[in-house]
Formats: C-alpha cells, structure tokens, sequence
C-alpha cells in the first residue's frame, strides 16, 4: 500500500495552499495530493475565460506550486478511517498520517424542468467543459444567465463582451443581494444596464424549455426569455459525500463539521475550503461563505497544524470579497447591513463619498462610496462596503483588518492612514474614516 | 475685540480638517480660521501642478470645506496667552476660548552660497511662486532637484514630463532613504533613470552659481551639474515661532510639544500638523515625520477634544505614506528595517512578490513587491513596503491597519483577506500574507 504522511484530496486552490503551508512548516514530509484535474484553474478567473482571458489556458494554476507534492490525477472514492487509508475510482489504495479534504463544491442544479437540455450549463471547474461553454457562447445571439450573484454578473459582463443579448435573471429583489446592501446592489445593476445587459429581479425561473437544444427561459409573471445559451448561477453545495460515508459529522450550512483549528471529528482529518463549515467571526454561528481567499485562509491553518494540532486558529470567517462589473468595483468585508439586522446586531452605519484620488483633477479620478456598519453596543466594526474603481479590493483589506483588530468607529474615525494624490482620497475625504466619523456622531 | 470659540490658526490640510471635525463635535460654536493664503493648495499635490494637473488653480483646496467657520487672510504675529488672544499683522486681536495651532512648515534652506539667486526655487505652498516655478521650468534646458526624497523625486518625475533634462542630486546614499529600505529605493531610481532622470547619489552640493541667475550646481567629488532651474527639496522646518514666543514648549524634533490629545503646555492651546512635534507609535519617542495624513489625523483628534479634552487619544504616529515615480508606486507603513535597526529592535523580515492580478494573464497584471518587518520578541509587525502598482497605496493602509491592530507575524500569515481576479493578488500568493509566513518561518 502506497502511503504517504498527509494525503490531501483535492487540489484546488485549498489543496495547493495546504500542500504548500505543509513543506513551508513540516520539512521532510511526503504529501501526496489526489485531485481529478490534470489541471486545476484558478476559480475566481473562470468567468474571465470567456474573453477578457480569451482561453481556459490562461486560467490554469501551474501544478509546480504542489513543490515537492506528489500529484495523483484520480478520484477518492471512499476514506477507511480505522486503516487510516483512502481508496481511489483507479483502485489504489494510499495510506495516510494526515488526511486532508478540500473536496469543493459543486454548482446547485434547479429542480427545474429543462436543465438537461443542450446549452445549458452550469459553472464547473473542468477545462473541456468551459471550452464547450465558451465555443456556444460565441455562437451564441442570446444568452441567459440564471442567478445573478457576483459570480452570474461576472458571466453576464463577460457575455455581453463577446456580443450576444444577455440578460440575468434573478430570484431575489437585487443581484449580489447576498454581498452587499441594495443601494450597492443598485450601482452595480445600473452598470450592468449601462453597457446592456438585461437584468431581470424578483423573477422566478419555471423552466428551461427547448426540443433537445435550449430555445428560452420560462419565467413566473409570464416572463420568457429567447436562449441559445443557459448558464446557471445559483450556489453551490459543499462535496461531501466522501466524508459523510466515512462518518465524518456535516454541519448545518451541508459542510464538514471542523474545530478552530480545521480538524473534523477525526483527529487525524482536516477539512478546509468550500467542503468545510464556516463559522462567523461575529457570531460564531455557521454561515455559507464559500470564496477562493477563505479556502485558501483555511488552509493556511490547517497546514500549519498538521503535526501540532494547535499552532494556529480560525477565530471566525469574516467574508472579504471583491467584483469589478463593467468599470465598476465593489469591495466587501464583514457583514452587510442586512445580515448584521438579520443576526439580530442592533447597529449604526456611516456613508462618505468621495474621489479615490486629489485633487479631483488627477487623471482618472472618480467617485468612491464607503458605508461601514458598527455594532451600537461595542462600537465595533461589523462591516464595510466599498465601490468605485480598481483599488476598491484592496480597501475591502483595509476593512478586514480594522474588523479583525476589534477596531470601533472610534478608533477609525482617527485612523492612520496615508494618501497620495495619484493612489488614494484626499486625507480630508478619505472615505473609510469619514464614514466612521459620520457613524460615532450617530451612535453618540 | 473680536472674538471665537475656536481659533485656528493655519488653513491648510490640518486647520481645515480641524474646523470640519469641531463642526461635526460641537453644534452651535464658532470658529475663525486665520491664514495667509486666500487659498490654500493641496500639498501632496503640488508637485503634480507642474505638468499632471497642468495649473497651480487644479490643485486648490476649495475653502467651502470650512462649511461655518469664518475665514480670515491674515497673519498671526503672536499670542496672549493670558487674555486668551492672538494678534494679526493686520493689527487685528481676536479673543479664543480654544486656540488650535495649525501653523505648518516650511522649506529648509540648505546654508550654501547661490541660493538667493534668480531660478533657485524651494517648495513653498504658495500659488504666485508655483505659478512662477511652473513658468520657469518651461523655458529650462536644465532643471536639478536638490533632495531626493519622495517631494524631489516626485518633482524630478514631474520635471521630465516637461521636456527638459533633470538630474536628482541626493547627500543620502540613494534617494527616498528616509521612506523606505534600500532594495525598495533602487527600484523607485531605476524607475527615475528609465525615464531619462539623472540620479545622483552620496552627493553633496557646495554653491549654486551663477551670475544673477543660476547657471549650474557644483558638488563635491568636483561634479557640476547644469542648470537653468534649481529645485530646493531639502526638508521642510516646523513653524513654530509665534507659540515660543509665547512660552509654548517645544520638542526635541523642533515641533510644538503635544500630549497624546494635542494639547500643548497651555491646557487651552492645540497644535496640530507639521508644526507640531509628533510620537513614535512603536517607541513613544519623538520622529520627524511629517505627511498631510498624519496632519489630518491630528486634526479629527483635537477637533473632537476641544471642549471634552480627552475624547481621542493619539497613541503615536505609525506614518503611513505613498509616492508614485512614473508607473511605479510605493506604500509604505511605519518602520523601515533601516529605522527599526536605528531604534533598537532585534528584528525578522519576510518578503514576497507576485503579479497584482490573477492569473497573471489578466490585463494590467503587473508584479507587486512587499517586505514585512517584525519584532522578534513580541512577532507584532513593525512596518511593511509594497512596490508595485496603484494598489500600492491602499496596501500601505492595509499594513497600517495591522500594525494599529498589533497584529503578529502569526496573525497576518492567516490574515483575512479578499482576492478578485481584475483587483488584487491571488489568494495563493498574497503577498501580505506570504511576506508575513515567510517572516513567522524565520522566527521560529
């Protein structure tokens, strides 16, 4: 039997950054990751595939970051915890100290009629199948895209790119409704009308109607829409079939259950990324955040603990997030208005906008806008919205660090900040501390 | 006489913030702004009149930023601590309950012969000088730039733009010495010689020459540089006159002596901005750090203390800080190594570098450098620098945030962040976070 000291399955952007966090912290260990892919790509690029990347090769992760990792291309069918061993689809058999899951996720499929017609796809991690996608896209005079999150609002604007009507249809009162409040909702729907995308709110998909190819969308309010190409866009749900059958214990968002430090209810198991359960920074209570970056975070730790079980600690997921729609970015930490209300968080909030250079005159000045949310009891930073251009991600990183260091409206208001006239506001404008100011005079 | 609430002497960045936040703190109170300038100039964006913003008017400050404060042009010539009064050169008194001083810098003139010469300019915030230097440099064949800090590296880059040859003469042993380490610095000179600057360094200017009007710049080692225009950029020097005259303490880096509220020995006086004397966040000691950030922040917290004296507290200046040099920036956030070193710290440094974007294929991608620096005993992040693109400038906010945090090696390797494609790093190779393992790894 093929053994090896971590075995980590799935090698995605969770399983290389476990594999490695594991040879930066563990030296002369053998590691072997298990994945399906010949080649991994990078998620948060696959709707950049389309056309802004052009092709599914610029989008591929290089399989030298696995270092000295040995990759196995087969799939893990079922783990023996007791013989602490994973068997593959291929009949191999491979001993583990460790045992790593960073299965994913998989896209949600809408118990609809219709959704096994031709062109109509889903969004997958697979190279041929993205191709496919991409090859009847281009063919394509109109395309819908069902669900519009951050994910289908970054399919429809790489759509509309490539030529055909496109037009997003979404369950919800907004899109990105489940990333930020509706008037940052409002901007990034009004940019994507801007440049001729077709939304579509408070619209329920019934079917997907066709002979064997997709011919349009059949909506409640007798809404119909003309389609060559369905994409769906509507969630994922965490890969855990693997672990269940092996009694690992699943939590209420359908993740691996996991401790602070990554560990299932198997010592000897870690689950990280978009397969394992998230808790809130905030509340401590699960929350179904699944990003790249959390993954990625997640696997940091559980590297690092691999052998010392208590080297680091996820003291909670706080949810850093970034789109750019068109010209427009948005950048997200924490939670949004609507979920600090939602978890029962009695809070007050701050709005400044601004340029994002000075003075205004600097080329390629334009408007940012800034809302933070503050927990009225601690005065503590809940979260913060940000949009406007390129630099609206890393501000959300600014955000996440105020929240990750307890940091209150106070302490924002007077933050230490520096500014430049060609990379940032203007210090007497500068938006995050601005809206702290404006939330304190509040919360006094 | 004439009299106010709030007395603010100065009107530039940190004045005007300091009317703005006493407004926002204190409804009902009156406040007179006392300056010499009609209009004040945004000071990081001066060097960027010369060709970027094209006039010295784009760069105005707009003076109805002071919202109800009453703004009078004139001077302050002294202060009558015990009638609670200040006089103008206009002959004016005028009575304060509270006086804030916001008196700023000025140039330092370098003690060498030729300075009073015709075309030997400083860099004064002043419109009809600008507009002269401005005129001046457009019928030069030869500009030199005395000082080779960020404000003459920023005018040198400016200078370029404008046609004629410019060279840098620097004492220090590389340019921008003072703001960042030395591997940083070459990369903002290789930036400056690319684009046609001559730098020169560990070289130290003896006279400036001419007849009535400069001709060239002799420096030691028997080199002369040309020159048509001269550029002095050699420090600026707290304005403090008028508050020792009138008994106010000042410091050990020749500022107003402040508490960690901005009041000076006068329990009815604040000083605020570069005229006043500023703390170490790291050591508690007195640094000559002076930046319209730094200016600004001081301004929310006097502002705020006015009439409740201890509402905010500066607990010292981290001195956050950005410049871009043709298409290079830089973000910096409080020590460099140089500095820790200076001060006594047993210090680790990480770094990382990595393309802004991901995959790198993304248009626009382009490497982004960041250095880490730790103190070995208690792992809390002493400093950071990140060269690179744009987002340069709101990663120096994002280091900012964690060292106000007392965030540790440990922490910023599993820090929470946000990745997009089209605005930051991928989350595999963050360089933040891989600065920071890198560093964690080296103090182990």
């Amino acid at each position: 039997m093929k053994k090896a000291d971590v075995v980590i399955v799935g090698g995605s952007a969770a399983g290389i950054e476990a594999a490695i966090t594991a040879q930066k912290h563990y030296k002369n260990i053998n590691i072997i990751v298990i994945r399906k892919e010949e080649e991994a790509l990078v998620p948060c690029g696959i709707p950049y595939i389309l056309e802004t990347l052009g092709s599914v090769e610029k989008n591929v992760m290089p399989t030298a970051l696995l270092g000295d990792a040995e990759l196995i291309v087969d799939e893990v069918t079922s783990i023996d915890r007791e013989a602490k061993s994973v068997t593959t689809a291929g009949g191999e058999i491979i001993g583990y100290d460790k045992l790593m899951l960073a299965t994913g996720s998989s896209p949600v499929m809408l118990p609809i009629p219709g959704t096994d017609l031709d062109n109509v796809f889903t969004i997958r991690k697979e190279i041929d199948y993205l191709q496919r996608l991409q090859e009847a896209i281009k063919k394509a005079e109109d395309v819908v895209i069902v669900g519009g999150g951050f994910i289908g609002a970054e399919f429809a604007d790489e759509c509309r790119k490539m030529g055909p009507n496109v037009a997003v249809v979404e369950l919800l009162e907004h899109c990105l409704m489940l990333n930020c409040d509706e008037d940052f909702c409002i901007r990034i729907e009004d940019k994507m009308r801007e440049t001729g995308v077709q939304v579509n709110t408070k619209c329920r998909v019934k079917s997907i109607v066709g002979d064997t190819k997709v011919e349009y969308v059949e909506c409640d309010k007798e809404m119909r829409f003309k389609a060559d190409v369905v994409i769906l866009s509507v969630g994922v749900v965490p890969n855990t079939e693997i672990a269940s059958d092996a009694g690992l214990q699943i939590g209420e968002h359908k993740g691996i259950w996991v401790d602070q430090y990554m560990i299932t209810n198997d010592p000897d198991i870690f689950a990280i990324g978009d397969c394992a359960e998230k808790l809130c920074f905030f509340t401590g209570k699960p929350v179904p955040i699944r990003l790249a970056s959390v993954a990625t975070r997640e696997a940091r730790i559980a590297g690092a603990n691999l052998f010392q079980t208590r080297q680091r600690r996820n003291q909670g997921t706080i949810g850093v997030f970034g789109t750019l729609i068109a010209d427009t970015a948005i950048g997200v930490a924490g939670l949004t208005e609507g979920a600090a209300k939602n978890f029962g968080f009695d809070l007050v909030t701050g709005e400044a906008a601004a340029v994002d250079r000075h003075p205004g005159a600097m080329p390629g000045a334009r408007e940012m806008r800034i809302k933070l949310i503050f927990d009225r009891h601690s005065g503590k930073m809940l979260g913060g919205e940000a949009c406007g251009g390129i630099t609206s991600g890393e501000i959300a990183n600014v955000m996440a660090q105020a929240i990750a260091g307890g940091m209150t409206a106070d302490d924002l208001a007077a933050a230490q900040i520096g500014t430049h006239p060609a990379l940032t506001a203007s210090p007497l404008v500068y938006q995050l501390v601005n809206a702290a100011e404006e939330a304190l005079l509040k919360l006094r």
